[in-house]
């Protein structure tokens, strides 16, 4: 059994907030939601998302990127890159991501998370929490990727020195039904404005 | 050597946030922080927090309750009671309220923690992320906290039907240089009112 799928908690009473998520999207004029941004490393996730923060932010609107590189320092320093360390590493972030929607906050969750059965999980996690979820798959191919290179893992994978390297030495399961596929190569600023219209036409935020 | 005190993560590289700190404050009109209630079990912790988060909401401030129930069902829910597993659950929590505080929000954290060493690791991830830490002490007596015993849990440990029971049968230690300790019992909104007035006083929020 894996480590994510045990329960060992026991003697827990769950505690309602005293601020309905009614009122706090009222108050924030916008809905608490995750968007979570999957794909290949050299995507253009992080870039994206990033960016998007920075249109949301100056909007009004309440954004915060939660990206893979940044958690690993803190939350998921003790993970590693095997399977199951990868699949905890999706479960916490996903967890951390249901708490800021539920906070009323727009989280832009940018990791490469290349298990289909790990995202339907955080996927799984928000629904069963009635909270908004889309899968936004950053649709960039592997040749692009690694002629991009830009942390120069694409290299030290082929030549060994990375172990289950995805797209290299560990599979990428291809999203089945995102939300979203982002095809636009080299343009961040068009990508980021497709979901922005998403958002808006699914009245996560109002102008 | 304890799980939370390795570090696996290799070939990972920090990005940062194109929306500064600085503008979010600007936005938000408050700045990011974690408030950090600990005590015993029904000393009144998650009571004042989620008031607190009443009172902050009303007057248009971002807060939002993490707390120790509400996050054992879910990022925390493959860990128990056991010391190791104690010290994880709290570095994991003080890691997902470091990224609320980053995300400028006003965290309230609802955890027991009991040992000293536990809430000087989550004081220590905070102010090396420059952000500010507050420990609040609800300073209820174990006698008061017994006797209150609204989840049946103090009967059940002095039963022996809980292991590892703080105040029973693990240790809490009494935190040496709280920012706040909370003495008055049976009024939460004196408690809670108390906190608001320490946020005004050192400009988390501005009237």
């Amino acid at each position: 059994m894996s480590e994510s799928s045990s329960v060992k908690s026991t003697n827990v009473i769950w505690q309602n907030s005293r601020v309905s998520r009614e009122r706090r999207e009222d108050l924030f004029n916008q809905r608490g939601a995750t968007l979570w941004f999957t794909g290949l490393s050299g995507a253009g996730k992080s870039t994206v998302a990033f960016l998007l923060e920075h249109l949301l932010t100056e909007r009004g609107f309440k954004a915060y990127v939660l990206d893979g590189d940044n958690v690993r320092h803190g939350l998921n320093s003790n993970l590693g890159f095997s399977d199951n360390d990868r699949e905890e590493n999706i479960r916490r972030v996903g967890e951390v991501s249901k708490l800021f929607a539920d906070a009323g906050l727009i989280v832009l969750s940018s990791f490469i998370s290349p298990f289909q059965k790990d995202r339907q999980l955080v996927r799984a996690i928000h629904e069963k929490a009635g909270l908004a979820f889309m899968e936004i798959f950053v649709d960039t191919p592997l040749s692009v990727c690694e002629e991009r290179d830009p942390k120069n893992l694409y290299a030290k994978a082929r030549r060994g020195e990375i172990r289950d390297f995805t797209g290299i030495s560990s599979p990428y399961d291809v999203p089945e039904n995102p939300e979203l596929s982002l095809q636009t190569q080299g343009e961040p600023l068009e990508s980021a404005m497709l979901v922005l219209d998403y958002l808006y036409d699914h009245d996560i935020i109002r102008a």
